[in-house]
């Protein structure tokens, strides 16, 4: 089936330093809906939220498998166009598709990418690695993903690399499931707490947009809303302002959005105002 | 979430000569039944058929990850007993469960395990290797895997791993599809054609039974039948002694049931009948 229906596919990681895996379900109804959008962009985002994935850590995505769950009486119109999907951002991105799976099910569609990253001699930036006193950076903008940008973003993989390569970086993670939700994952991780300067999130135009629909503020979906696949990161003082001068990270705006200092959890400081714990939201699943 | 959440794994592979990688979605109402089985034998089954694949190319699991797609209002028992499931047969073949995803969705439950190999320095045996005067050997008998065996198999892996290192192995697969679906696709690989003994198919007593409901034969249960996960190979007729009067597979029966000539596709060969031509029959997806 278009070549990515074998059961094992051989890998040479020989003269790789192979070092990370990623795996990731996207399913209809849950990540996308396809009465509202695609099959070529859904298609098109299950390999962009693996290359995030590895890009959130520094690192190249090299290859990758796919499983496909087509529901049953799927249209070859329909799987040639998410391939179109899937082989255009591979392409861009130099991943390839080395293998999958492909079955049918009475099932909404569904799909799997895992993707494999090298290290290329750098370390992979982990989450646990935020320190008390490490500044709070993101690039980008924040929240209202859900009204185009969760299907059309570019994965940060040049910025991750970049950041990777040229600084030193503490914690690092993309934002899919929303800004505090993701925070608080290097948190836990690091064992550590943050305080985050209301005044300085960045807010999307699509989070203002969202607003005004929603009856929540622009600056809830920016700290709340998933799927922006930015990247969040902590670094040392001095690091934080060679980052934000330098000219390799030039293409995108990065934003210092808190610090990080000793306990647990999230605070949050307004201008002016007193700081105030906040619990960290944004999509979890199997909610307890 | 169990330790099986995270979005990316670290993994060493810098003293491995890592050389596989394999993917297998599984999904409720297609590849098993939750109302006729326990969540534990879908874990199990899970991991099982990706140490098969693994094991039909003669190499050794080494990592895998792992992603869930959970109905809404999942119980916890229900993910407890899953990942018993997963983690008793993972610890038998010393496969690590190094990461994954955990989504929940409105869809019937659905699994994929993505599983990495390595050669151990052997080469990988593919399914293109087979050549016109090779016999086709297979391990255990076959039919009426749903009865019982789908969800319990044990994977060749010990088989899969000493037919590698001690004989010539000109192709290899699991049956995972049936014994002729399974076959096609080495004849397929390798441009050749079969021809099967038909007195000389292993059936097995589930074929039989099953054949009392079915209004079908035993020996078309054995033909068609797929997940008996057993490992279907072409040697030569040197090789296929020998493997079969070896003390390495004595755990289990190794039958000659064919052997390979040129042209395409299969024919039957009845004990005194006519040669004729049969399709490849077994479990296919995206029929056309």
């Amino acid at each position: 089936m278009l070549g990515i229906g074998d059961d094992c596919a051989v890998i040479d990681v020989s003269s790789d330093k192979l070092c990370l895996i990623t795996t990731d379900m996207l399913v209809d109804g849950t990540h996308f809906d396809l009465k509202k959008c695609t099959i070529r962009e859904v298609g098109r985002k299950s390999i962009a939220c693996s290359i995030s994935d590895v890009a959130a850590m520094g690192c190249q995505p090299t290859v990758a498998v796919i499983s496909i769950c087509f529901p049953v009486h799927t249209t070859e119109k329909f799987a040639r166009e998410l391939y179109e999907g899937i082989w255009g951002i591979a392409d861009k991105y130099d991943v390839e598709i080395v293998g999958g799976d492909i079955v049918s099910g009475r099932s909404p569609f569904c799909i799997n990418v895992t993707m494999l990253g090298r290290d290329d001699g750098l370390k992979p930036i982990r989450r646990s690695g935020a320190k008390a006193g490490d500044m709070i950076l993101v690039t980008g903008d924040l929240g209202g993903s859900i009204l185009d940008k969760h299907l059309h973003f570019e994965p940060r993989l040049k910025e991750g690399l970049a950041l990777n390569k040229n600084f030193t970086i503490h914690a690092m993670i993309d934002i899919s499931d929303g800004l505090t939700a993701d925070l608080n994952h290097i948190l836990e991780e690091s064992g550590v707490s943050a305080i985050l300067y209301e005044d300085k999130i960045p807010i999307s135009p699509a989070a203002v947009e969202l607003s005004k629909k929603s009856g929540h503020t622009p600056l809830h979906h920016a700290l709340s809303d998933g799927e922006d696949y930015e990247l969040l990161m902590t670094v040392s003082k001095v690091q934080a302002k060679k980052v934000q001068s330098s000219d390799l990270l030039k293409s995108v705006k990065v934003s210092c959005i808190g610090e990080i200092i000793k306990g647990a959890g999230i605070q949050m400081k307004p201008p002016g105002g007193n700081i105030h714990r906040i619990k960290p939201r944004g999509y979890e699943h199997l909610k307890s």
